[in-house]
């Protein structure tokens, strides 16, 4: 069982990054170590069916994987591993990511993949940082505090409008 | 530290129990105690609040939320917990569960629900078992042997149907 | 029973004050106060709650909530009060404000959100004056004056291309 | 200034009658009278002005508009009053409800239409309520008797799931 | 019975001017006379119903009505006169125009619009030119010259696209 | 130049006729010949030019086209006529008519299909009726009587369903 | 290189069967051999990599899957061969098939999949056929004389309908 | 039968050139050479039916067809010949490209399209390599190549990406 918090991000095409990037960011505020990946589901498939079944042994905690369009990355790699995988569908040039979200959540039944929003990496890291948070005590705290912090700057942010708004 | 995996298994009203009956059966497949509310965003908003407030006090590792429609159960549960939340959009009687899915997916920036399919109440009871089996040690080969099931399960399934096919 | 004519305007984020700014200057023309607010359903639920139990208490007579994607606030408001509450659902990056609008409008039996247009700030407005004309008899004249104003631009605009369509 | 709360329930066809149903029994509910009325905006829109012009002097203060497919009642009613109009949007043969909602909720700048759920006929009645209690004062307590009568239903169809989830 | 060709057009806001002439080139180009109005179906109503019920006796022969969002304009202005009623979905700032082109084409039995693609003013005006080439039968080789044109455009686009991929 | 009304009616598929034979009635209703075929413009694609380009010459005088999914049929037979092509999309199995609509009304610039709703088979034969009074004076006032029937039809109605609601 | 026409047919699960035997029968009425097999994406990843990967070799020409909801079997299957893959989506029981389309045929560049309608199963069977002409030369005959047999099968329908409509 | 593989490439609109050209591209890649047209189902369908009918005898192998909204040109090529025809549905400026993708996928019973994604013109002309390779032993080890490329291209971006987040 490893001892560090470890959380693989896979994309499917090194253009998904700028978005991605958001993901990692949040991994790192939590103390989680992140391996990147670009693995296709559909131009590297033995490499990303590889990466997937020796995830666990390889000190993987959880998955996180970002596709778009018929967005088969986070089902292929669900397929091969037990850990859980979290699947962010990437908005792409047509259908406004409509295409990649029904592609990533509408799961058959055995393997399910823990879908966030469209292009929605920074939630992918938050849900990582909960489920390990299970396992690595640490974290915890850092989510409770990562939570104050969201409600102290949305009211910080009220104050603000409300002056706006009067002085309107 | 609560030392036997427990989820919660919320919905929103007694007519979501049928379909999310295969969760609990799922939950209880991996050893998994189960404790199961109906409590609705909308008509008992303090029960809902006060349950996941307190739900990691109490013992809960993850909740998993079933609503339809304008589905914000899931959400706002996140909202009073750092455990992870996992969401069933469920169908309802118009727009084929595809309000359900946007309302339980669509997430803003902060709040991550791990979405599933519509209706995917046992992907929902699989997705728990994953991510507790980063916890808890035994679930982990419990779910091998599942997806070992499942690939057996298949295949004779294939020997079937390549017969049938041969009959024709 | 308050005296003046008064509505909340809650925002989900700040990000969506430029929209909303036009249901603002809407009540302002009927002569209604509004009380301006940030508040998320998933960021400060406990703010939001409390805000709406409260909210008849202060002298608020509707509410009125703008948010986007996975929209909850305007739900979430309505569960802990029984003023009329309209939902304005904010066009987000992806998915062209339908996730929005189903996430606001699609509301179960119970708990209603009187929904307007996607983006439709100024239309929040002029429904709550609608609505508040019941009780505080100087709105509806100027409810009266608004119509015919429409109309009176309407007309001139017709004029206008009346001449241009002949110019053509 | 009418003394007796008065909602008019207009549909666009008696066969959306068993849905609007409904909404005349929790008008009732509230102590509401309703004045329901069969008018098409396609196959009589004279009658249908007429009723929407006239409505405000014959003591209406709310008007509730059902309709289908392209579902123009509630906005050609709106564009004729003053009055605030609640929309349902009709389930009907084709597109699952989707025509009828965009055609109820998506109303240009100047004309609004509070829209509530597809075939959402009860919540239409508890809105016109709680419209109605900003001007009769005895509509709130039975408002908040009727949320609190659904906070307890809930609590107890809890404790009955609860019994058949341990008992599975 | 007129007898010179001549259609109405109608648009529900001076914004759609800029596609809406297009369709009154291509009346022109059929030479067909263009009585061009802004009406809207919820800000004038009294002037939208008023112009269609006197369309007929004004020698108006066919009404184009262009309007956006819950676009009801045509359908309004076909429920008060039986002469036939092209409808244009506009294409609004959200939904893509599916808002628009359902609010048009889902009509009820008895009263249909004739509805074109979305942002299809030319085809309004074309189809205006079809349908008065059944009275009018100057039309008709006009018609059958704009299809040979069309057709010889096409074929020399294509002896230029040949070449252009040719060179490639 | 033909002296009888007389319209064609071509469905894709036999399958279709149900739908369809409520048009040939409303055809009938008007005193309009019909000419009813089943061509299809993807397995009998001859036939089916073939009739378009000789419909005029054949006395037809307008075109009704149903067909479902891939619904190429009234586009195709407009491309080889200048008479007006009405559209009728039919629901099929799959994607509740949206295909079907989509492949019938966004015909590109030049050739128009004027399209009803989804199975609005009756609504074709009216606009039929609309376009053909513009050349035949007998029709219209059967139209004004129609108008007039449907009307008093609503009107009646209304007054059962205020007494069924009285009543509960 | 194999000397008889061979195709294989997968399908995601036994129960797309009755829809698939469609494209076994077809298949059959070109002379096409059909392997038949019961494979899946994510339960038996491996099993069908290796299918895929051994396709060619055993004497497979063109390789035709059949799944539902997040359908990645036809897209994972092409990543392991070069030889085309038809893919069949296959409606199920939430979002009417529109999820399946998506996850079939927007596949990114480099990996295509051939894409017939949903549940489109017949169709396959035809496609795979014109795809084997190009290398079997006794199959293009039975093409051309299956499109004869269906133009003639629909002209008898005509006769039929023809006769039918005049008898209303 | 033809000795050199040859790819008619038919766009609607000499504006879809530019995706289209991608196609080309890919064809000359596998050695296949391309016939480039533009023709219209709609305004040139005499040309259109003609070039299909006549493609075989010309030497064509496979048939690609791209066109926008209502797009009907692979459908009507199909109608006319036994060869395979693929369809690019273009994305156009309303819906999102969802009109042109059902449009060209929903295909009837007995006359299939091989559609790939919107816009997916590079994977039509590698979806007529991979048939063209069932007749022209020269193309599989092209495509073999190609897919080798592909991988390492993915490989190698994937070193790139790696250093780019630890960089972060």
């Amino acid at each position: 069982m490893n001892t560090q918090p470890k959380a693989a991000v896979i994309m499917g095409s090194d253009s998904d990054f700028p978005v991605v990037k958001k993901c990692i960011t949040m991994l790192k505020k939590f103390g989680i170590e992140a391996d990147v990946n670009v693995l296709s589901a559909h131009r590297t498939p033995e490499a990303a069916a590889t990466y997937a079944k020796e995830a666990k042994a390889n000190g993987i905690d959880v998955i996180i994987a970002a596709a778009g369009k018929a967005a088969h990355l986070a089902g292929v790699l669900a397929a091969h591993t037990t850990l859980p995988v979290i699947g962010i569908p990437m908005k792409s040039s047509t259908m406004d990511g409509l295409d990649s979200l029904l592609s990533v959540v509408q799961m058959p039944k055995g393997i399910p993949v823990a879908t966030v929003a469209i292009d929605g990496a920074d939630n992918a890291g938050i849900l990582a940082a909960q489920m390990l948070a299970l396992k690595y005590e640490e974290i915890a705290p850092r989510l409770a505090q990562f939570k104050a912090d969201m409600e102290a700057e949305v009211l910080s942010k009220n104050e603000k409008i409300k002056q706006e708004a009067m002085a309107e």
